[in-house]
């Protein structure tokens, strides 16, 4: 397909798909002529990761382009492809540290049993939300949360079996991305649903 | 107390502070002489209540004025008051309407069967992510939804637990307010965490 349509199919302007060719963001088309190149549904699929990654979870260019070259060199390791593709290995750094929290979530953890690396930027996100209740007089201990962690097992198997057979590498990255990004504020709108309800059933009388 | 100490315990600074009584968003204290005001625990839990709109949520002074005046208004109401903390009815108002998310978003909740406000802006929210993942190529139906919502019921029944056995009105609001806002980061860093256990377990080999 021309240029044109790739923007018709990916609600991306030409310009920006010029600018991520630019970059190198978006490999080269296939050169027909001069002045025109040829584009495939790879290049639709990388597109509309560029978005998710740029748009929703809003990483600079730069950034964007480091998290697709990792994606690229890692496609033969299913795990660290989802590893990378699901935010929980690098290249995402925090250098804000909270010992006192990372100490909490490094227990949590263990207590959990579960297989998590050292330098996953989530442990990091948890020790400073933890930090954060903490300072606001709201602690929460690791008995409040436990059952947490255990519906989020069940809520990572759900991630995964929606990612069951797809054998591309890139394109199992890809989905597993935009799902992870994706799904997080229509999680965080299921539960403000949900607790709606759950104030009703307790507190009740009908609707508000 | 005085000023420098609401500010000492707060960690929100005097000159803050003295934005946050101008503005309306903080009662004024009791007056002990021309120059010297008087706080309490109420100034605190206030002040901690506005960081955590302000901040974490990233609310606007004015809107969490009105935030804080629709919490003054319902203290009568627990299941209107934990609305409204909740994010789960009004003042968020989003004027983007999606009709085909909406239409997919109602006969979710009510394949729930879940007692949940028309005018809930979570139901925009949810109804705008899915329409950006059916945009991106990725649509997500009512079936593969369905097992979510029932995670997220567990999830609410927790949240409203920590609620238990607080009755003043305003703190029960407050706390409510921190948990919602302040626990969702904690929630999607577990659900990293659990996507990566559940990867290592599924496709494993070790530690990546």
């Amino acid at each position: 397909m021309r240029i044109s349509e790739l923007s018709r199919l990916s609600g991306v302007s030409v310009t920006t798909i010029k600018y991520y060719l630019r970059e190198g963001l978006l490999p080269a088309g296939r050169q027909r002529s001069a002045t025109q190149a040829e584009y495939d549904g790879h290049h639709l699929r990388r597109l509309r990761l560029i978005r998710a990654l740029t748009g929703v979870r809003g990483l600079s260019v730069s950034t964007t382009r480091e998290v697709l070259g990792a994606l690229a060199e890692h496609t033969g390791d299913t795990h660290r492809l989802l590893g990378l593709a699901l935010g929980s290995i690098g290249p995402f750094e925090d250098s804000a540290e909270d010992s006192t929290g990372r100490a909490e979530v490094d227990g949590l953890v263990e207590e959990l049993g579960w297989d998590v690396h050292d330098s996953a930027p989530a442990r990091v996100a948890l020790a400073e939300t933890l930090g954060s209740l903490r300072g606001l007089g709201v602690p929460l201990d690791r008995g409040a949360l436990v059952p947490y962690a255990r519906l989020a097992e069940h809520t990572a198997v759900l991630d995964l079996d929606q990612l069951d057979g797809i054998d591309d590498p890139l394109e199992l990255a890809e989905r597993a991305l935009l799902l992870t990004v994706l799904l997080e504020p229509a999680l965080m709108a299921l539960r403000r649903m949900a607790q709606e309800n759950e104030s009703a059933r307790r507190h009740g009388g009908g609707r508000p």
